[in-house]
C-alpha cells in the first residue's frame, strides 16, 4: 500500500467501506458512484479543490474504491487516498470544460473496463457537484440501471468515531478563538473587511489542545457577518465600510481542523441593543436550553425542533423552518452533512455521537439574532456543547 | 425603484439583459432560468452565499429579472438586487433539503404563474447548482420543452465594460500585495498554515489605486499552496506543517475586488532550484511572453496555446491541455468564467476587452512550477497584463 499520511487509520477506512457496501446492499445498488467530495474524503482521504471538474469515487461490488478525476487531479490522488496507484484513475484534459466531449463518457468507459458495465448503478442525483448533463451523459453511455444514491453515503457519516470528534473538538476550539477575537477587535468605525482580515487568519492559525498546537483548515462557508437591516437576510457577506454604532451584526463562522467543521454564531451589538432584540435573546437561549435538553438518544430531530419552538410561541416570536441540521467533514458550497434536518416534522432518531449545528437564527423586519451551538449526542443526558463560548448578546460600544 | 447600493449603475444592467434577450431570441428561448451565483450577480446585482440552496433567476420575455430562492435569501436580494420587490420570490423553508418535496416544483408554479408555463425554458444543464434531481423534476413540473443554456449568459460576460475593468484592476492590485507578502514572510520552518494566516488577511484588507483604498473580497478558490511532491498536483490546499528548505512551493491565489477576480501564480524557492526548474523557468517566461504576444484582437485561444507551446515543443518540455481560461465575476467553486479555453483546439475569436487567466502551469513528476498572468486583449497589440509582479521564481533562503 502507498505510504500516504491520512487522517485516519486504515482500519476506519475499511469500516467504513463496509458500511457503505451494507447500505449499497440494502438498496440494491451493485456499484456506487460518489461526487460529493465530503463522501470521497470519508471514503478515502482525497484531499484537493478540484471539486470544480468532474471526478468521483466509485465503490464496487468488491476491492478498494476506485478514484476517478482530471489527469493533474489524479496526481492529488497519489498523494492524498490510501488505495494503490492502479485504483487511482485520470482522464485526459480534453474533457475539461468542453463541449465537444464530456467526462461522464470516459466514466461509461471505466465502469465497463472494470466489468461493471451492466451493473445497477447509484448516483447521487441530488448533489452540487453531479449536473443534470453528467447525468445524462453517463446514463445514455452506461449499460445497466441508474438509481438514485443521494446522501446514502452521508447517512453513514451520521455518528462520529472517536478520531472525528476529537477532530470536532479542535475546530470548536478554533471557533472559541474566532470569537474571542471578534470582541477584542470589534468596534465602531473599523472597516468590516478589517475585522474579516482579524477573524479569518485566527480559524486558519489554529488552537491547541492537550496535544499541542494545531492549525486550522478553510471552512466550507466564509463568514457571514451582515449588520442592521442586512441581517434581516440570512447569507451575506462583506463589505469595506466601516462599522456602524447602534446596529447588531451576526456572526456565522465555524472552525474546520482537517475538513471537519464545528460552526457557531453569536451577535454582537455596538450599543444599547432595542428591547425586542433583548426580548429575543432572551426567549432564544432559553428556547436553545430547552432544544440541548431534548436532544438526547431515541429522542427524534423533531422532538428538538419543538421544544425550540413551544418557547418562541410561549414567548410570542413568530419562526417557522429548519433550526439545525449535521455537521462534520465538508467542502464547499455547505458545511452541513444534508441528511437529516430540526424541523418539527423530522422523524430522525437520534443516535450517540451524531452532530448538528442547532441553529435557531432569527431574521427579523429590522434586525437579526444568531446564536447557536455545534451538539454532540451523548450515550444518556442532554447534548453536548463541543465549544466553550459565552451564548449572550455581546454588547461592545 | 428600491434604493439598493449596485455595484454597477442601472444602464449597465439594462444593457447587460438585452444581450441576453438578443441571445436567448437566437437560441429560441422564450424563458430562461438561470442558477450559476455568477450569471445571477452579473444580471442583477444578487449577492449572498446562498447558492448551497436551489435558486435562481428568470429572465421572461419582458419586464425585469426575477430572483427566486429560499425565504430567507428572498431577504438578501431585497438588499442587493435592482428589481422591485415584486419580482423577487421567496419559497418555503420546508422544501430546503427535503425528501418530501423539491423547490423546483415551487419554481415550475412561479412560472405558471407569471404565465410562463407553457414555454420553451432554457436551463443550465452544465452547472454546479443544476443538479440531476432539480432537472427531473423541473421537467415532469414545466408545462413547455426544456432546453441546454449552459453557458449561454457566461457567454454575454466575455467582453468586461469599464467598470468591470476598473473592478478587475482592483483585484489585480490586491494579487500583488499577497505576492508581496508571500515573498516578505516566506522561510523555512514557518507552519504552512501561518503563511496562508498571513496572505489571506492581506487579500482582504485591499490595495489602493487613485481613487482611495478599497478592500478585498473573497475568492472563489481557496488558496492552494503545495509544496515539492505535493506540487506535482495541482490542487492541494495546505497543513500545518513547518515549511521546508529545498523545495519549490507555487502559489495559485487571486485577488478578488467586488466578485471579479486577477488569478495569479508565482513559484517560490527555499534554497538553490534544481537545474530542471530552471530551465523549465526559462522555457514557461519566454512561453509567455510569446503567448501574450498572439492574444490579440482578432487571433484566437488556439493562436494563444500553439504560441506558448511551440516553445515548450522546442525546448523539448511535454504539457498538454488547457494552458487558461476566462475569468472575471464568480462565486464558488470556480474563479473560471466556463465559456472557451486557451488550448489548441479552441477556435473562439479574441475581441478587445476579454480577460482570461494564462495559466501554463507545469506538474513534472517531482515539482510543480506555476507563473501565470492574468491578462486584458487590446484592441490592438499584445494582451495587457492587469497586474504587475515579477514573473521569475522566487528564490528565498
Amino acid at each position: 500500500m502507498p505510504d500516504v499520511p491520512l487522517p485516519f487509520d486504515r482500519a476506519e477506512y475499511a469500516a467504513r467501506l463496509n458500511k457503505v457496501r451494507a447500505a449499497m446492499e440494502a438498496a440494491e445498488i451493485e456499484v456506487l458512484f460518489t461526487c460529493d467530495p465530503s463522501n470521497m474524503a470519508w471514503l478515502t482521504g482525497y484531499d484537493g479543490w478540484s471539486f470544480y471538474v468532474h471526478q468521483g469515487v466509485l465503490v464496487g461490488p468488491d476491492g478498494d474504491p476506485v478514484f476517478w478525476g482530471r489527469g493533474m487531479d489524479a496526481n492529488g490522488a497519489l498523494r492524498t487516498c490510501y488505495m494503490p496507484p492502479g485504483d487511482i484513475v485520470g482522464y485526459a484534459d480534453d474533457l475539461v470544460m468542453s463541449t465537444a466531449a464530456h467526462p461522464m463518457q470516459d466514466l461509461a468507459r471505466l465502469l465497463r473496463d472494470r466489468g461493471w458495465g451492466e451493473m445497477r448503478l447509484g448516483v447521487e442525483m441530488e448533489n452540487y457537484y453531479y449536473s443534470a448533463k453528467a447525468h445524462a451523459v453517463l446514463t445514455a453511455g452506461h449499460g445497466g440501471q441508474l438509481t438514485d444514491a443521494t446522501a446514502l453515503i452521508n447517512w453513514q457519516r451520521a455518528v462520529k468515531s472517536a478520531t472525528e470528534l476529537t477532530f470536532m473538538r479542535r475546530a470548536a476550539r478554533i471557533v472559541g478563538e474566532m470569537h474571542r477575537c471578534i470582541r477584542e477587535t470589534m468596534r465602531p468605525g473599523l472597516r468590516k473587511n478589517a475585522l474579516v482580515a482579524e477573524i479569518r487568519p485566527t480559524g486558519i492559525l489554529g488552537a491547541e489542545d492537550d496535544d499541542g498546537p494545531f492549525g486550522g483548515d478553510y471552512p466550507a462557508i466564509v463568514p457571514l457577518l451582515p449588520t442592521g437591516l442586512d441581517a434581516t437576510a440570512a447569507h451575506l457577506t462583506w463589505d469595506d465600510k466601516p462599522l456602524q454604532s447602534d446596529a447588531g451584526t451576526f456572526f456565522e463562522i465555524a472552525g474546520c481542523y482537517r475538513r471537519y467543521h464545528a460552526p457557531l454564531c453569536r451577535t454582537v451589538y455596538l450599543g444599547e441593543p432595542p428591547p425586542a432584540m433583548r426580548a429575543a435573546e432572551e426567549a432564544v437561549l432559553e428556547g436553545i436550553d430547552k432544544g440541548i435538553g431534548a436532544a438526547r438518544a431515541g429522542n427524534t430531530a423533531g422532538d428538538v425542533a419543538r421544544a425550540f419552538y413551544g418557547v418562541l410561541e410561549k414567548r410570542g416570536i413568530s419562526r417557522e423552518g429548519r433550526c439545525g441540521y449535521p455537521i462534520g467533514l465538508s467542502y464547499p458550497p455547505d458545511w452541513g452533512e444534508r441528511t437529516f434536518s430540526i424541523r418539527p416534522s423530522d422523524d430522525t432518531v437520534l443516535q450517540a455521537d451524531m452532530t448538528f449545528h442547532f441553529m435557531p437564527g432569527l431574521w427579523m423586519d429590522s434586525w437579526g439574532l444568531e446564536i447557536t451551538e455545534t451538539l454532540r449526542v451523548t450515550a444518556d443526558g442532554p447534548a453536548e456543547c463541543l465549544a466553550n463560548v459565552p451564548r449572550g448578546l455581546v454588547i461592545l460600544n
